[in-house]
């Protein structure tokens, strides 16, 4: 119901198939004059391409957006926006063979449960293709964000066996923006490399980590119970395709740690209200607390391997799935962008929703 | 905005402060005609009462439920179901201290900064109590997936550092419902049992992991892209206080394999398709595939401590909190009655859902 | 499909049947610091008790209520209020003749159909004693629409073929306050009271028209496209039990006028734009203008009749119904209450959500 | 608030504006296998377009519809539709002296007010243009109602004051489909027809009256408290542009009206249970109850005229509005396609909603 719609105030509805004739979104409660124009919507789209390293796909698609409604004059007038993306590189016949066949760890099987058939060109609409839509509808909501301050970066902090083992304060985020990994410390990055290449003559793949870091974020944003901040965040993030899991400040760590240990003890700073440690991530009881909020989220490797796979087809005959189709090795640098956009989905969203918690922001 | 209401179909409302007068739960969605007794609901509310062991809560509730509504002769009638469970033993002035002060790692000061003020009496809406009626309504759901066939059993996977080694397959979970710690690993439980006596005495307190184990849950349930069943189900466990990391099938490990170590390959078993593996966690492309969904949840150790810890007042004075009010030294033991829950919810909202995927189910 | 939410923002749940325990309803999004007393509530529940008269039903409910949820120390804290209102006049043993028989124009078939069976007590949920949960919820919303200077007031217009021929400016509105039929015209009230006696002593009910008139709504409310405030307004209605007509403004009558005589013409007075007639009825593409927002809403007579009639019974055999149970003769006067309550809903929906159609209101 | 977005399984989500690029509507929740072509939706598309007959607007729109997502090899997938339509006779420069000035009884002066400034062209969003993408997505919904033998058609009851007098019931409503005015009554068209040229020649509009009746509806749908199927019809239907009322059945009439006049008593016909008469419109409690659903709408007369009207600019100065643009005189027949358009939404959303009323229909 609805699976194609996220978020409650500012909410985006995704549309395309990835071998169909475009990827779309609408953006629905987007207030009115807000500065908008292509270009910021187009750097985001930009951040999510295949890199030219050669371990991404090698479908080559420009992602040139239009918007088709709901800016005028260069500003938001409050109707929904319409952003098209144009598939261009499609090519339905390199997946012919996969019309009868359940590619493992894909879901080709479970769409043929749900619908009773599905459409088998590269996926559809369960391709990695379909989040360039979201990347679009979140670039919107990046440029609200940004009118508050809230700055969102995500970094890969993993590859493989290959992790950065320091915390994010003790590196320069800034530098993933010329990072071909979107990994902020050189030497690991270079080591990543060479492993991605390693595997990728193997015929393998690999998964990885991403970690993200929103700052400056209002207090006050999620709601008490069920729409906690971090369980809007986290169901934005697991619908991601391939993500594992998703752990918020100290996360599974925290489960060995004493209270004393893990407790973030309040002090005054500048006059203001801080943590002294904040190994709860900015949320407390679900609500922002104006610390950082952070969170880690485990890809698993790619599931297209480029190497002969045992499986079944919709008849039940066991047979072999041959590689064909253009691949990620890894897609965890790309992902980042994804993982970005989801947080500033959410954020937006919640920031809206904070509008209304007091009579006192109301009665102006 | 709605941010007491969970589940689209088969959705709950829930109310009450936790030194308020009572809790409840309002289930709307409930196919007319579903055997209903209040007994099967208190079961469930049992499983989540606090142990006689002394390192729960001594607070005392008989969390006594009561069906006011939506059931005529035992039987769902399709109108809203609403359970309410009084609160016996409320005790508002073991909290007058704290209402200027800011509890470390609690929901104390968001709370202040999203309305202003609070409700200081044991956290009001952010105490853990507030899950009696999450339980109460999350067993109407089970006794429906019970009519499919499906069922879940949560249990304590790790406490403090003390953790269970094996994969739940090789576990009797059934164990669970005659264990004090919700531990199927009866030597391990032991231990943790100890261990929890320990830091008791020391005033601590400890998180830990628990693992939630669906069973029977048919293929085709969750949506493609946001509404994704993963999604769904960290949504409604995120919510539950406490929670830091919640992680599927081989979750944060997954991060390291390659794909040809993780891909689950399809095979026939007694006519059926199922998965040689179940790394997947029964969930490919966000919809269940048949096999076992399972997935783990960590738990941070509880903030109220049973010693001095210092912090700010709402005058933004240096203060000490004192211990105070009745506390769990851990959680995790009784979380698992709150875990199934919102898996059953999760599930039984998706079960609904899917009646509508394809034309041939609805044209009978 | 959570049939019992009305609204997005702010939002009511409602529960109980006619001859059940009791009566409830869960008010979500009441932002936190608003004022709010029993008393204040059991003023709007007073309105729409039944007249000591002899014209309304016999069953003497004191309706009481209690705010169990929500409210700490007289103001809203942001969490879900609940209110509770016990049934105290139940009778089960009278409606036991109907278990098995359709009473026409009444919804024992239509629920036979959905649901497989009903609760058959006095309608159970499709009685207009279910009205009570949302007056008790919409006394909140009229408390927040209150601050904003808002005021909504119904008036009987028409009981049976006896009609107010002037226009609502016309007469003193607040004269419902003391009338018994709520009707603002003296000697049309008497008129309508003779004719109610009569028609009672036939054993026969009657139908009526409500007007609406809602003041100094604040320009701005209502969504361009499909949450006009107007579509809205009209939803709530036609919630209540036996309205079978909606028309704001001219209405029908705007039908057979020519858009030269429609047409509102804007104006210039004390500095504010205004239109110099108000034929759009405060609403103009869905969005309120800052002119009375007004509607008139057609009733039919009660279904229930004091002699005897033909029926089906669910065997299909062809059976008589028997008067019996307490029920009014003409519901129209304590219906004001309830069209009141579904109009200040929606207002105050509106009102929330409005506060982010514009960045402007947003950065402040 | 997602104001742009309609129904809840069977959902539409429309953009665009009028003398923008495009229109479009994407369909979330179309069951998959469903036979979907382009030629059907384009047919429903056909029968909203102006008539050649003089007295619609000038403005000529191919109407092209084309899908591009959601359906693969002639069926939905279950992915959502997303149906563009381009606008190819935009002229923006007739509305350039627009842009200042408050059109009477436009939605000039509310947009501004309420988004801080507007898309003038043409009435942006608020123009009727809006409902090309209401009507196509409404095409899909016809398509799975006819799976389900229900039929919905709407026709021109009155115009000006030119009224049919006789129920439905007595005209073959087919006539409609060859029928300029969407009339079955030649006659009356006739006289309509020489009236609409009259007004024309004067610059002024008109109004009138369409009723839409739905047959073959099957008994159950609608919820019993807010979501009533009439209630959720008529947010529908007052959704469209100049809508100023609807009533069911009797509607109006039925205030002065008996309870023993008004009552629909069962009978069984052909072992059937039906009623003798069919005052209820088809809806008891709600709920459908097998016989035709039926209302009709009033449409105020087109606010654009071609004379000179007084007004106010955004500068509060008096000013004049001249005649400019293409518009229709009556809008009347070709709104039959639009309201049949809305009732084919919400009885599709309510035949999904339905599937889960009762554990019977799920456990299969």
């Amino acid at each position: 119901m609805a699976g194609n719609t996220f978020g409650d105030l500012f909410r985006i509805t995704t549309f395309g198939e990835s071998h169909g004739k475009l990827m779309g979104v609408v953006v629905d409660g987007c207030p009115a004059g807000l500065h908008i124009s292509s270009n910021q919507i187009q750097q985001e789209l930009d951040r999510r391409k295949p890199s030219s390293e050669g371990f991404s796909t090698a479908r080559k698609e420009s992602d040139i957006c239009e918007i088709v409604s709901g800016v005028f004059e260069g500003k938001s007038t409050g109707a929904p926006i319409c952003i098209l993306i144009p598939n261009k590189d499609q090519r339905e016949k390199d997946y012919s063979e996969l019309k009868d066949k359940f590619r493992p760890s894909h879901a080709d099987y479970t769409y043929n449960k749900k619908f009773g058939f599905r459409d088998h060109r590269g996926g559809g609409r369960s391709s990695a293709r379909e989040t360039v839509a979201r990347v679009a509808g979140a670039a919107i909501a990046k440029l609200i964000l940004k009118q508050f301050g809230v700055s969102i970066i995500a970094y890969t902090k993993q590859i493989g066996e290959i992790a950065l083992d320091k915390p994010y304060s003790e590196y320069e985020l800034s530098l993933v923006y010329e990072s071909v990994l979107k990994c902020p410390d050189k030497p690991k990055e270079e080591e990543m490399l060479q492993h991605i290449r390693k595997i990728k003559e193997e015929g393998d793949t690999l998964g990885g980590i991403i970690e993200c870091v929103c700052t400056s974020v209002p207090a006050g944003l999620g709601e008490p119970v069920f729409s906690k901040l971090n369980a809007d965040i986290a169901a934005g993030i697991f619908s991601i395709q391939t993500v594992k899991g998703v752990e918020f400040g100290e996360g599974f760590k925290s489960a060995s740690m004493k209270g004393s240990e893990h407790n973030d003890v309040f002090i005054m700073e500048d006059s203001k209200i801080k943590t002294e440690t904040n190994r709860s991530a900015g949320i407390q009881g679900g609500i922002s607390n104006g610390m950082d909020v952070f969170f880690r989220v485990a890809f698993k490797p790619v599931s297209t391997l480029m190497m002969d796979q045992k499986t079944i087809a919709s008849s039940g005959e066991a047979v072999d799935i041959n590689p064909r189709g253009r691949h990620d090795v890894c897609v965890v640098p790309r992902a980042t962008a994804i993982v970005e956009a989801m947080a500033a989905l959410v954020l937006c969203d919640h920031l809206l929703k904070n509008q209304m918690s007091k009579m006192d922001s109301i009665i102006k």
